[in-house]
């Protein structure tokens, strides 16, 4: 198995994507392919006492780098040296296996659908994050690569969302849910109203364990194991959540400040604090699948560390071996509002 | 002064509404006109040693109860004698200043609209609770009142939020920022393309302080004083961050549950744990406004206990003084995209 990795994607590239890289290659036995500027990837290596490239890794040479200014929809096709675009084409070629990075995600999203191609039947590649939850994670899709989708996006997403879970996070029938804000079928706007019976059927063709409209409160607390969204509303959940940890992790920092009493406190619960922040934190959760994709693509968090990006290449991995993509290609005409022969 | 208190609505009726407005009517020298059950408000007072009704309480009997089952449409209608519509109907009259209800959301946005009625040029009432954020809280407008929304009502929300804010929170020139998922102004849906550039000439005339697009996360973190949204999103954005509130509290108690030593430590930050958990508490942010209504309506959590009635009470009082429904009645021609002489 062969991960391309982008050494040159995300804030703290190219030490955090080369290291994670080297790190991943010698926890999980898996080969890599560095995408970027050779002297830039050897200097990181050199940097940190590795002088010869480890068994199993490569350097795949790239000249540009897509920067976060540069036109997402357009970037990966002006940039045709760019890791972003040499990766991507990498993968389409077989020279590797999936391809992680922790670049723009707007560019990365173009150019996995424009150079690696969706699955066929699949309208559009959602991007599938792992949230944290009180049930241990649930996939949320989308959480933002379409604004707006028809009813049928969302048939999709629910099964490809299903596969994930199933495969990838290992939950046996995976709960899924609509968002929405309330329980009953006639609740939320016209795309969940539309959907409901969709995925009601679906359910009552045994193809996935819909559980009908999870509320957000809910969702979070753990009621469902896959959270099925538009990407605008999925993008305010996940968002909120962030903002939400962030901002009690900083009034908790704030509590144990306040005197030597408090900070005795927080010395007595110091490794339950780690767990804790973790429960929150990018780095731990890993990356998120560009499900819908013809091969395996992972954004990892644009903030992303070394052990960040380790994560992301163990949820490669996992991704590969699942075989989700040609689970979702088998049956993508029951995903299909107007396939042939598919009541609906 | 005069609040109207339904005395039997919220899962804590009728002795938290009973005793959070004779607190309120201790504390703030409010008069208060309790609707309910007769024997139910007698009983609760005399099981609290009130013998006799204090100086400025009144009861105003109603024999029946909307309950969670009842249709929420139709159901001020069908129990002409229920607290909710004998309420409404004395604020409807002028035999108080506001009402305040836990009891059903929906029945009571209903019976104000349809009883109280809108405020003339308002197209829809809105949910507008104040969250929690690290600014020290903000009006999110709408919550749910209205799952789809044309420009128009967000127009409308934006005004009466930013009302509310400066005049209720206490905000100079409140920043109003449209809930989105990125900052840019093509960034959302087809809603939010369309509302941008109508709250943008509402800045430019000088009648709001509108920051542009907020992303849920800055929302949180207190970017603005009023998050401008749809009911349907706005609910995603609530409900999330109770959930998360509620996830992360829990967590927090496991962390201090571990063993002696940890439970030590939850002692010496006893007091900060206390003020943490209230940052989340529904009791502590008081009550939802009914914007949009031609007179007070305060919706207060329904699981309400007597400190989180009191509370609203205290918020209407605020809502009452502020004259904010006349600044909005005032100014309703802005408001509309139809006005007659209204540039658009």
């Amino acid at each position: 198995m062969k991960i391309i990795v982008d050494a040159m994607g995300g804030d703290n590239a190219p030490q955090a994507p080369v290291l994670g890289a080297i790190q991943a290659n010698r926890e999980y036995g898996v080969d890599i392919i560095l995408v970027g500027r050779g002297e830039a990837i050897l200097k990181v290596l050199a940097d940190n006492g590795v002088s010869d490239l480890p068994a199993g890794v490569e350097i795949a040479h790239a000249s540009e780098v897509v920067e976060m200014c540069d036109n997402p929809a357009t970037a990966f096709r002006e940039k045709k040296d760019s890791s972003l675009t040499v990766g991507l084409n990498l993968l389409k070629n077989g020279d590797g296996d999936a391809f992680v990075s922790a670049g723009s995600t707007g560019a990365l999203l173009a150019g996995a659908t424009l150079v690696v191609k969706r699955i066929k039947g699949i309208r559009r590649a959602a991007l599938a994050p792992v949230v944290p939850t009180g049930g241990g994670g649930a996939v949320l899709i989308d959480c933002g690569a379409n604004a707006e989708c028809p009813p049928e996006y969302l048939l999709q997403f629910a099964y490809m969302g299903s596969y994930y879970a199933e495969h990838v996070l290992g939950r046996p029938e995976p709960k899924v849910g609509l968002l929405n804000i309330g329980a009953e079928p006639s609740k939320g706007t016209g795309l969940q109203t539309a959907v409901y019976p969709l995925l009601q059927q679906a359910a009552r063709d045994g193809r996935i364990n819909f559980v009908g409209n999870v509320e957000a409160r809910e969702a979070v607390e753990g009621a469902v194991d896959v959270i099925v969204s538009d990407g605008y509303s999925g993008n305010i959940f996940l968002k909120t959540m962030e903002g939400t940890g962030l901002f009690l992790a900083r009034e908790l920092k704030k509590m144990f400040q306040k005197s030597a009493l408090t900070k005795l406190a927080a010395l007595l619960v110091a490794g339950g604090l780690r767990e804790f922040k973790a429960i929150m934190s990018a780095d731990e959760v890993g990356g998120t699948a560009l499900l819908g994709i013809s091969k395996p693509v992972i954004k990892a968090h644009g903030s992303s560390d070394a052990y960040a990006i380790q994560n992301a290449i163990r949820q490669a991995r996992q991704y590969i071996s699942a075989g989700i993509i040609e689970n979702i290609a088998e049956n993508v005409d029951q995903m299909r509002l107007d396939a042939p022969g598919k009541e609906e």
